[in-house]
């Protein structure tokens, strides 16, 4: 049995409470969804369980294939024990295909499939709207050590390279995803945060209908079902 | 004698003429002035001249402390004769103290020194606002081989190593400054375009003035007079 203690972070779709040892936290996914910096707000019911069932899932099977991440449990249907990270505030985004910013930023049509996957880093700050920087500013301003960020771009790939077939033979191509990474107490970097409905991009493969966070940012309808869709398809055996 | 021909292109600073052999243009410095992606214009007197006459006494230097340039000779007070290039779209920041966009966009105070140079790359698009982008996206999108990346930064660090104690020893801090990369008919990296008060950032060592295009973009007066106080020290024997 995990003792939730103190509540330590709320964020916008999780908190993170301390337990009864510093080297793990609590994490309970929220219901509660925004969208630009905040801007806009509501509740997608259902949506911590799905994000934290999702997580819990993926999070094992990454560990398997070479990752180390911050899981170590699911407790409840919207709580999962976690390693305690200090988290780098360098969101690092890769993409297959391009879409949201990506799109906007380069004049690139949304869909556009990419010769070789883009790994972005992003400064971790939601009052700055999460400006792109790179390698040399992350340094410069002392977010990560360059060793950091090269383990930070092997393991994105190497979460990529997991990822795209899990997803593919499931039946949903995935644009893009956003990892956040941290440093345990003795400096080794691993994967955090979640990987969800909320920090992908997962469009059908067949119908390229949207099975992600962009139904509720651009008021697609169909917010719930997209992420109980999504849950159902992470949990099924490939090719089905 | 170099005959000028057909205009090639006009930018907004500058136009390039094609000559009697295909391997060299010339290039035109003008006194038009643009800011903010065209949107603010005007004339700055002299300042083709100034342009001009810093770059052509600047290549040379460069070309002899080991980075390849497109300058050949200069023609008159406004006219250079250069190795004609194929332009790499991407643009190509080094960053010393942060100013500008770069503080803009990561909330840091301009006048703040950073711990270390600081390479971006932007695409060169006018319309898009010359965005921010990484090596991933300059070859995902065509715009640059990875090899072709790791040249240009390679030279750009060495354009910063000849001009930070360069600009030092007249009395001038290289805050920030943007070059352009072309490819030769046989594929060759080289440096081209300009290196002149339009496209780097300097403050006088002293008292801070600005003597650059900020003071145009700013509205901050004296303009002309700036360029001319650039065009003095670049002249300037060390230490004068
Ligand atoms: N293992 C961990 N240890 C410490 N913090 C974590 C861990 N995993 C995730 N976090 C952080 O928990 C916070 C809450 O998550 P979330 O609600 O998604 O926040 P945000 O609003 O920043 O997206 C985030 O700052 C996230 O980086
Ligand atoms: N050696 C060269 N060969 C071909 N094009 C060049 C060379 N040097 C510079 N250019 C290009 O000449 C054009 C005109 O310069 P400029 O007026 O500064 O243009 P811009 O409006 O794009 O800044 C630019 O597109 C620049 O990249
Ligand atoms: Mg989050
Ligand atoms: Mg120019």
């Amino acid at each position: 049995m995990t003792t939730r203690g103190a509540l330590k972070y709320e964020g916008k779709a999780k908190r993170v409470y301390a337990t009864d040892t510093a080297e793990e936290y609590v994490v309970e996914y929220k219901d509660d969804a925004t969208a630009f910096n905040g801007v806009k707000k509501a509740q997608i019911g259902g949506k911590g369980a799905v994000n934290n069932a999702i997580t819990a899932h993926l999070f094992p099977q990454l560990e398997a294939a070479g990752i180390p991440t911050h899981f170590l449990a699911q407790l409840s249907e919207t709580e999962q024990r976690v390693r305690a990270v200090t988290i780098i505030p360098v969101e690092v985004i890769v993409r297959n295909v391009a879409a949201g910013s990506f799109s906007k930023r380069l004049g690139i049509e949304e869909g556009t499939a990419l010769a070789r996957p883009v790994v972005e880093f992003c400064y971790k700050s939601d009052a700055l709207g999460d400006p792109l920087i790179n390698t040399d500013t992350a340094v410069a301003l002392g977010w990560a050590t360059p060793g950091e960020l090269d383990r930070i771009r092997e393991l994105a790939l190497k979460v990529q390279a997991f990822l795209v077939p899990y997803f593919a033979a499931r039946g949903v191509k995935l644009i893009d995803f956003k990892l956040e990474f941290g440093r345990t107490a003795d400096g080794t970097v691993i994967l955090a945060d979640e990987i969800s409905p909320d920090t992908c991009r997962f469009w059908d493969a067949q119908t390229g209908e949207k099975l992600d966070k962009d139904r509720f940012r651009r008021d697609l309808g169909g917010v719930e079902d997209a992420y109980n869709e999504m849950l159902r398809r992470v949990m099924a055996p490939a090719g089905t």
